[in-house]
């Protein structure tokens, strides 16, 4: 026997074990994952533990958010390693269903969130955040925890599925875990492994970017014309630009002009043949 | 003070009450309607009495199971009747939200349920189940009830909401009830409050065709037959036939030929103004 965290694959399982935590009065936390599992997942682990008598950690690679062309079939997988990761932090508990306990053969219901889903990702991935809403809807419904914690990285989804829950009635908590970065500024991704070497040493450029429009935004200045430097600069380094954007950062509504709300840059970039994504907030105005 | 059931309007009273129950190990039991109750919606009350020990009675006219030329704003109310009858049937809560406790204005989650719902009453009504699923979906989660029960009437709708309870992993046993008649066979319904004295009159004509199709499976003959034939009767009636037609009980596939599986027969028509439903199984073949 390895000392790894209790892994269960049936939702009757997890149940159980759930039940028998809420009888002892055990406040539960919730960390849905897609496994790979890097300093990014363990922060939200950690923050978990903070917050939560126990945690549960999912592992499942959802094929619902993936389009026919996308990675599904060479999405990382690295199990030994995911488990002594989550060992080494006290996770109490690893749900890694099967693709048939989540779908079923009839498997015939499908939630849909509009508005937030209207751009960023949404546009270019227009099956992505259905596929997660779906999937973590029924992640938060058999496990019923009273937190789930999801990675700002993911910044659009973070807020999808805080509206999901929100509108369908869910009893969860969604809280967000700030972005954990490489040395150089790359936010860290699971994808980060497709990288060549030479993508690797320019990949940090789509923070760099963010992050200057974000304090140019704070101090002064038009929001396009910080974008469209943006925009080149990255074209310049051999970045593929989906979106490069300035946004409120509770409803995600465009914004235009100056800043005057609390407001996220918002950036994504095909790197080679990796997908990038990264944002961070613009700093209030002294 | 009058001896109503307690009726509350907010999520988080209802929640409070639940707590409350669940303390003392109550089971619950909630029956959804959309008030304008009638004996059919008694019966589910009675049967929410007899398998639980407390049972909570929603009334909520759903805005979103509505196409615009529907009829929303005319759907029968009667609040005063609704309480009286609910009193007497030692209901122990009445959970009456208004729109904006369901909506708020930036609500943009929508559940929707494929495969069941691609014919009868889906055909023409494409609003519909999504409206219903969405709906039932929160109220699930806002009350989290041992067990819910809704009428075979809506026997569609019935295996609609199972089937989206089941693919969400919502813990929630979901129960039929059998259709109350009116003494001539009519399906009891909110709508027939619509008739006018002669469609009443001829309104029973819908359950003796789909009874009559039930019988003839029961015992012989083609399905097409049959069929054909009850339509003809229905439109000498002045029935205008939205479906007539045989199902598998289980999955709603459309059947042919000759009946060798549990079926049901499904009809919708309209009758004047007024759109009626009825269906009924098909006895085994001895």
């Amino acid at each position: 026997m390895s000392g790894a965290p209790k892994t269960i694959v049936t939702v009757a399982e997890l149940r159980t074990i759930i039940a028998l935590w809420r009888g002892h009065g055990d406040k539960i936390a919730l960390v849905p994952t897609m496994g790979a599992l890097h300093e990014g997942h363990l922060s939200l682990v950690r923050l978990a533990k903070k917050n939560a008598d126990k945690v549960v950690v999912s592992i499942f690679v959802n094929p619902a958010q993936f389009a026919p062309h996308e990675d599904l079939a060479t999405y990382p997988r690295d199990e030994a390693g995911d488990m002594e990761k989550l060992q080494a932090l006290g996770t109490d508990l690893v749900f890694a269903p099967a693709g048939t306990e989540m779908y079923p053969p009839d498997f015939s219901t499908h939630i849909e969130v509009t508005e937030l889903t209207n751009g960023l990702c949404g546009r270019s991935r227009p099956h992505f955040f259905g596929g997660v809403a779906t999937v973590v809807a029924k992640l938060f419904l058999q496990c019923l925890p009273d937190m789930a914690i999801f990675g700002e990285k993911d910044y659009q989804q973070l807020l999808v599925i805080r509206r999901m829950a929100r509108d369908l009635d869910i009893p969860v908590n969604v809280l967000g875990g700030p972005i954990i970065r490489e040395r150089d500024g790359l936010a860290m991704s699971s994808r980060n492994a497709y990288l060549t070497k030479d993508e690797r040493a320019r990949a940090p450029l789509l923070f760099k970017t963010v992050t200057r429009i974000a304090k140019a935004l704070s101090q002064d200045g038009e929001i396009s014309e910080h974008i469209q430097s943006g925009r080149a600069a990255l074209a310049d380094a051999g970045f593929d630009v989906d979106y490069l954007e300035v946004r409120n950062a509770d409803d995600l509504t465009p914004l235009a002009g100056s800043v005057a709300e609390p407001a996220r840059v918002f950036a994504a970039a095909l790197l080679g043949k990796t997908r990038l994504i990264d944002n961070v907030a613009v700093p209030e105005k002294k």
